[in-house]
């Protein structure tokens, strides 16, 4: 086989029958994502497909560098298609990395490519991919549509008028939300605090000078993001120890970020842990979901952020956070009846089980899956990281529950980790049913289906 | 397939041949459990499969919660038949839990029911059930005769007078034995802490001044316990760090405690490492064997332990102790010449293999297998968790040595948890010889299917 | 099957295809291990199997151990025949472990017997292999090209002089090169570090009042080894705490260290991370490669390590560094512009995914792969741990870019591991494209199994 086969990952009969049957075609709902709201409502039609993948996608940047390809062809002044034809070169030694999976997926589904990208046909896949931009008239929307993307959330800052999320309302098939991302306001000990408070400032016109009014100026943009109609937060947390403090301490914390004095370790923690309280009692005051992305270990390689910039490919896993902060948070929300609907997302695969089995100590009668695990988030978005997710996973949280697959992306091509994730689950049951493990039936089966694809978020979500 | 399947698991020729021949029929050895010595002796009809199944079981109840059922049907007022109809609505949706294929087994194996439990059916089988619990006159002691159950291992506190033990010796086929957990005598920073030391006093008629007193005190209830035949303890350990101090430092510690004066944290790790060590001390002159049960996190949410109550379901994973910290108590243990034999069961899915490595550096010549890792434990005893056993850990340390499978369950209807250890036990040999890996021949095959399901087990407490 | 088989672990006809054309008869750089240059200069005739897999083997002891085996026969006084023939009876309970594979392997490669060794023929095989050892003048460098080993890296203190391999450069099939492990100049904390220090003032000509004189002396020595032709460096590094100090209070530290006073943790940690923040810019500045193998627990067991010595089968795995202290280290090497090409060996396989996503946060374009995961080490040198490098880590760093196997060992018929490696990478190369996961073609694939078997290692070491 030297072509894409559509037969990827279903290796039953019955496999393959449950996901043609009943989840290849039900439409996407994107609930996390990077996209940029002005891209979409500018739907510019690409220029070419090296714009298309390496104008802002760390995953491959990333890839790049471990084959010691010059930063001139990752994020440098080479024009797209030089930098096209440096990855198209590493593509056939990606094997068993996503990259190379994605990257087939997205060929196939967006150009009708089947072969392998590499060195040899770089050149005629560079042309034949800008024919088909120009025929086809490619944009943003033309990629949602094209995936059956029925919603999408972005994520913006407190802070964002959302001005192109007004343009958009009801101007799309596809319906464009936001989700509300308050990091800027947690990160105290960063030397731009100060200045992000004064914006915030602006943006709510509250003025702050507290921590108490820093809570309100939150609320106020909160309620903002509401009127546009989301419930969807996210907060993500690098290191998190779980220190409580007093308030006056609270207060002289806060001061000291807004001074720019050098803030302890300690203070930094008590900081992070009141900021995520409030933001929880916030989101369960306002009817929001609280996504809490754990574990990150933000500009690992400093050097490299300082010359090319944060957020392109040099974060890397911090394995210290314990389950057991995460818990006294959610414990603390839950003895004042606060705590929001939570989907926690840790990024050290290790710990995903100790994370599944945390949510469902938290759970409640008030509704469905209260907290639960995330679908496998960024390093842990693959093969592996989902396989991992339904064999170990669904063992301690109840696999039926979860709202499904998400892309977390910064491009319009990656519609497709939806399907691999369908292509694995289906995979998955069929196995169950084959090994004896379900005898429940295809009724089941297929609803089942339905609620992992599209049915459970769009009820826990309000959507 | 839509019943029960007989080859459940047993996917190759030979997975069924090493099943059926050599392990189905090997009678069951519990030696860690929650059942309830008084339940077996007074051996009541059950009065329906709601009472039966939903009574007492932390894994259902916590199911339940995460599909937000109300907690009335619970743990609250409803009546059992109303809760099994609740339980009953959510069985298809367990697909991939533990919880599914332990229903499917138990309805299967003591009522001969081989449909899936669903909403549609759940009326009619609460009926079928319950004529034929009148019908059997299905019983505690029934349920163990049926199960093939040759011994039973409960858990007491060590002030326990164990009465019923002594009203049921040489009463029952099954042999009741018990094990000794003193728990209760390390949590010297709960409240409860001076009026348990009261109680132990009087059971065992030691004052107790000090912590020297205490361990005397556990020392005659050990030899009380060793009187009843048993050689087994327990000892659960949530967070753990090693910590030695002076013994007066102890003693100020100890004094502390029983006058109710809050403990740092370092001073209740100082004196869980030294309750620890001692009991490990008493557990080897007295030739028990010390089970540790390392890093749970209890009563992580609070709130709802306070209105709802201890081990109802609020128990998750404790992911910060290291196996360093266990490592050096069996270490101290070692040097003072009074190591016990051992078994280790890490909560935290992850430690697995660390602990299995911890084990083998402590064995040692005067027993096989001296230290061990223990059965998958409560949240990893389920298909992932014990496969992981097989395939990751048998590299680490020798998997024919093991003791075996165990129910740590508080139900009357667990024992199928050994068939599904069997089960996949022999799916795991049958591929190791179908890949290869294995060219010993049957009489190998059949002595360590034996050896896991019942030999080592006996050989190890001296059953 | 009760022989062995030569399709083991090739489960597909693609699988033995690929193994057979491509992969069997490439030959063996083994670039890490623990031979003796003596033994190979020396080059005798083994005198009969005991003495050759249980002279110096602690992986067998350790299980023998675990077996409850007595110590005389393990490392005591009894014959290596006698030891040999209680290692023959653990031989088939040795299910699942990688010991009853490498014996196997061992056994059908150099001696042509391929029925499992134990109780029963042990004294057959014992004096069979002993016939062939003397018939055909078995011996270390009959082994090393019996196996087609093109280089082997020994590893030596700096002290060493390196008099066997001056005597064997050029001499034998096989080269013979070193690798530079400076731990003892690390573990300041030892009561042997001053007697060390005063050893390396001696080999390298260098007073060492100070830490930077001991630095001085290590150049020294690393240019030593570097005139002996090797790029290869090796540093075990247990606990390890990122803690930067001003240079005083290291030299404060040294100082204590050097005069045998206690050291604080906290000044512990101090003195490691300057000195592997030392050691590697010293292996930038002079094309070493630096190798990292990361937390080992030494010596757990400290009592049977007086009784019979270090590396004798008591060390374990700690599970307590972080991979943030190791990110921190290469952060600062990398703002130093003195980060060599690194290999990361965590030993703890919880943390072989975050070590992974680490090395690729540290790439660069001055070199292929700078910064890599090694292969799995040690306690993880195993199937399971194999796969796991295979199915999980392939997804967050690029398989393609690794340098493959090694032993890690101290015997001369280690060398099929490599062998095992090579049929596992096959086995998973031809799932990967039975599930459509790779569709590039026959050409590629054998070009990643000549890079992963030999190509990249040269190319990575230069040699």
């Amino acid at each position: 086989m030297t072509t894409f086969d559509e037969n990827l990952y279903l290796d039953t009969e019955l496999a393959r029958h449950l996901y043609n049957q009943y989840a290849k075609n039900l439409p996407i709902i994107d609930y996390h994502c990077h996209v940029q709201a002005k891209e979409i409502f500018e739907n510019k039609e690409f220029e070419d497909i090296g714009q298309m993948w390496l104008a802002g996608d760390h995953y491959k940047w990333r890839a790049m560098r471990t084959f010691g390809i010059e930063e001139t062809y990752i994020t440098g002044s080479a024009s797209f298609e030089e930098k096209f034809y440096k990855f198209a070169e590493i593509v056939p030694y990606l094997i068993g990395n996503p990259l190379y999976i994605w990257c087939a997926l997205e060929l196939k589904r967006y150009f009708g490519i089947e072969e392998m990208l590499c060195a040899e046909n770089a050149e005629r896949i560079f042309a034949q991919t800008k024919a088909l931009i120009k025929s086809n008239h490619i944009t943003p929307q033309w990629c949602m549509e094209k995936s059956n993307v029925e919603l999408v959330c972005t994520t913006e800052d407190p802070i964002d008028d959302l001005c192109f999320h007004k343009k958009l309302a009801g101007k799309t098939k596809t319906r464009i939300l936001t989700a509300f991302r308050p990091d800027q306001a947690m990160f105290c000990e960063r030397s731009a605090f100060a200045s992000y408070v004064k914006k915030l400032e602006e943006a709510s016109g509250v003025s702050i000078a507290s921590f108490e009014d820093l809570v309100n100026a939150l609320e106020n943009r909160l309620l903002f993001f509401k009127s546009m109609g989301t419930t969807v937060s996210d907060d993500g947390i690098p290191y998190f120890s779980y220190v409580e403090v007093p308030e006056e301490k609270l207060e002289e914390i806060f001061a000291k970020a807004l001074g720019n004095e050098e803030l302890s370790s300690l203070e930094i923690d008590a900081y992070r842990t009141a900021f995520l309280y409030e933001m929880g009692k916030l989101y369960h005051t306002h009817g929001f979901v609280m996504q809490l992305h754990v574990g990150t270990y933000l500009d690992a390689n400093t050097s490299k952020v300082a010359a090319i910039g944060q957020s392109t490919g040099f974060d890397c896993t911090d394995d210290r956070s314990s389950v057991h902060s995460i818990g006294l948070l959610l414990d603390r929300l839950t003895k004042a009846h606060a705590l929001p609907k939570t989907i926690l997302y840790p990024l050290d695969l290790a710990k995903i089980e100790t994370f599944a089995v945390l949510a469902a100590g938290f759970c409640d009668s008030d509704v469905k899956a209260k907290v639960q695990l995330g679908a496998p988030w960024w390093f842990n978005d693959q093969v592996y990281g989902m396989e991992r997710q339904f064999e170990s996973v669904s063992n301690l949280y109840p696999l039926s529950l979860g709202v499904g697959m998400l892309t977390d992306s910064r491009s319009f091509l990656s519609y497709p980790r939806h399907e691999l994730y369908r292509r694995l689950l289906c995979r998955y049951l069929a196995r169950l049913v084959e090994r004896g493990e379900y005898f429940g039936g295809e009724e089941y089966l297929k609803e089942i289906i339905e609620r992992l694809c599209i049915t459970n978020v769009k009820e826990y979500f309000g959507f």
